[in-house]
């Protein structure tokens, strides 16, 4: 095994006894970079001297904790006091904050290295398209907005990853490059330091090699105890698998991977049951869109009066309430969500999780749209936790990520389903952790 | 009448008839926090030839609208591009972002004149307490956290400002300091680039000298068509008059002042009618307390690995989670919240305005204490605009603020009548706007 083919829960266990430095792992996962980005396309920024000097110095220091040594990657709409941070928006070419993004300087402090910036959709919202790559097959999307981490995690160019996910923008690409992607509860991350949208939704995305690797990350925000997690068993676990109200967007394969991850946990020995969502539920993803868009009216004033000219004409119409959302429409559609929210978690009540697609199939062919976030946005709106977890592919060899749901702030519980079903789901990944 | 003592809007309108320069403005402000500030305290950072570089920039540019060449003080938890941001904390001692926040960004972009950064309550949170002291009677607080806002503001230092609220931080200090007051709809003002602590209430406030400024403020942020607020006549108006949960905690010239407030509006012609809130709204003070704190456990996060020793015990207990708050216990206090909210507006109904008081009476003696935020934090958690107007005194001649209240996202509506019921609680003010 290569070394920039380790979880960051390997790399740091391999550091812990001695056998490995920061340097040494920095520099191997910058080989694995330099020999596959040209095609992929994840990084927006990346300086390798800047890097490996950051892991020499992590070298030189007693170890502050799991993460100490171990490279990540930051979504280009993060906050970075030593790189710059571009949006992906000609209004931001070569700006440079001096400031870290709460997030970043919570993984910096926790001594992990910045690798570098990740590529994103502009502001993470619209507009102009990441150049990022599917690491499975480069015709086809990485998902998006947080595309550049989702391909850098799963083509194992870094272990770690921060990302954002207003929409869709975590577990969507995460799922797509077949690797581990985590939206925690709304809240519990501060979005302090990224770029803003909608205040009811943005919240900072994780992407992981494996459950561990998540698990760790949590663990260096307080999601999550001292301890590692249980690799578990899936013998045992309460999971309501259920369709959801965008069963019709989902492909063949997608559809057939979901009801085979049922399988395969039920045999396992999981008891898996059958949810189904009222119908009040059909409106969530619509109504989502709402919040979300609206968010845009202020989000992005300062560029609409500063550099308008710059500014995508879809940002443009945003602030300008192009949409023509109402303060009736407002109250309504917030109010509607958040009855929702309890009516959902009534719904997994004392189940060990919820269980569903992570997109509605493979990675679609072509690089131009990131691919649907239907499987997503009702769950951002809720702002319950949901990790996917990879495993599983459709027809085109492509990964199908499962996702797994939780109540708001049972991420640690969440972590822990993950860790189980993932030794069902993607036992190699789970065998070396 | 001196120059400092205009109104933003009348200074508006005299530079829009070519009588008046930014410079002439600004020095006559600078002149009068000469004078002042060392008494008051609003400033925690003012460059007077800075102000007066910007004043003759804009005055040589075409006026990009009404608030062009006016001059307002920023929060110093509000991050400025051109002047430290020092949160009152030791830790950002000498601290500059090199990004405005976005509030900032937006009142820049209108042409304005950043005069300088105003006091705060240790990261608009707890901590170190502010310097600044009432105007009115510097023996007493300006109240907080947005302490330097409303003093500056209260004493024409400035005649707008920019702060936060996240229990009580502007509606109380403006109240304290005899001026104008506005919280706006949660999330309708870009949080991004202000030092986050709840992301569930964190709001931007703003301060004016008459609820035409406000206006202008507001219309800047788009939360207001193009046209002036008609000056407007309390008659018709139906407002209920509610003297919530928090009644026992007001004081007897506080709870006089809004019965002769209810009357002197019912005089002009107001119709007021009597509120009574269900005993469920009883514990919403109390679950916006629980989710404010909690939100500490992420925001200060940064802070407490990079630089403990230095913060201030208070946030060290939020990050370690001191009062214990549960994973359902969250969920219970979120969701109670979001019901009062669909039951709250039910009851305003189509009424033009829920009016309460906006403290529990005059600034108390002493500034160890910011005083009481009890009559704000539930409409904080309720994410509703509020407004509080001046002019009504308690016994010991400091100002007592009535608060008056709208639906969320009604802030247009709320500013109409807060420009209507001035002229009858505040008509000198008013008259002259």
């Amino acid at each position: 095994m290569e070394l920039w083919q380790l979880t960051a829960a390997e790399a740091s266990r391999r550091m812990e006894a001695g056998q490995l430095t920061s340097e040494t792992y920095t520099r191997a996962l910058l080989e694995r970079i330099r020999e596959r980005d040209p095609l992929i396309r994840a990084w927006s920024w990346m300086d390798a001297e800047y890097a490996l000097r950051q892991a020499r110095e992590r070298d030189r220091e007693p170890r502050r904790g799991p993460l100490h040594g171990i490279p990540f990657g930051a979504k280009d709409v993060l906050n970075t006091r030593d790189m710059p941070t571009q949006h992906n928006s000609p209004i931001y070419y070569g700006h440079r904050p001096n400031e870290d993004a709460n997030c970043v300087a919570v993984l910096r402090a926790a001594g992990m290295v910045v690798m570098g910036k990740t590529e994103t959709l502009e502001f993470a919202s619209g507009g102009r398209k990441p150049l990022s790559r599917n690491p499975h097959n480069p015709e086809h999307t990485p998902g998006g907005s947080s595309s550049g981490s989702g391909a850098a995690v799963g083509d194992a160019m870094v272990p770690i990853a921060l990302g954002t996910q207003t929409g869709g923008s975590t577990i969507r690409p995460a799922a797509f490059c077949g690797t581990y992607g985590m939206k925690p509860t709304f809240g519990r991350i501060s979005f302090e330091g990224a770029k803003h949208y909608s205040v009811q939704l943005d919240t900072i995305g994780l992407f992981g090699r494996s459950a561990q690797d998540l698990w760790l990350t949590a663990q260096a925000f307080r999601l999550t105890g001292a301890e590692a997690p249980p690799t578990g068993s899936a013998a045992g676990l309460r999971i309501g698998l259920c369709e959801t109200p965008m069963w019709k967007d989902a492909t063949p394969d997608g559809r057939e991977a979901l009801h085979r991850a049922g399988k395969m946990l039920a045999e396992a020995g999981a008891k898996v049951s059958t949810l189904v969502l009222p119908e009040p539920f059909d409106r969530l993803t619509e109504q989502q869109d709402v919040i979300m868009h609206e968010g845009g009216r202020g989000a992005f004033l300062p560029e609409y009066f500063g550099a308008g000219h710059l500014l995508h004409q879809e940002f443009r119409d945003k602030v300008e309430n192009k949409r023509g959302f109402t303060s009736e429409q407002m109250r309504y559609v917030i109010d509607q969500v958040a009855l929702r929210r309890m009516e959902f978690e009534k719904l997994i009540g004392d189940l060990d999780a919820f269980m569903t697609l992570s997109t509605p199939g493979e990675a679609p062919h072509g690089i131009k749209s990131t691919g649907d976030a239907a499987f997503n946005r009702m769950f951002t709106a809720m702002h319950v936790p949901c990790i996917t977890v990879p495993g599983l592919t459709g027809r085109n060899g492509l990964p199908v990520g499962i996702q797994f749901i939780q109540r708001r702030y049972e991420d640690e519980k969440l972590l822990r389903v993950a860790a189980a079903v993932a030794t069902v789901l993607d036992p190699a990944t789970a065998g070396s952790r």
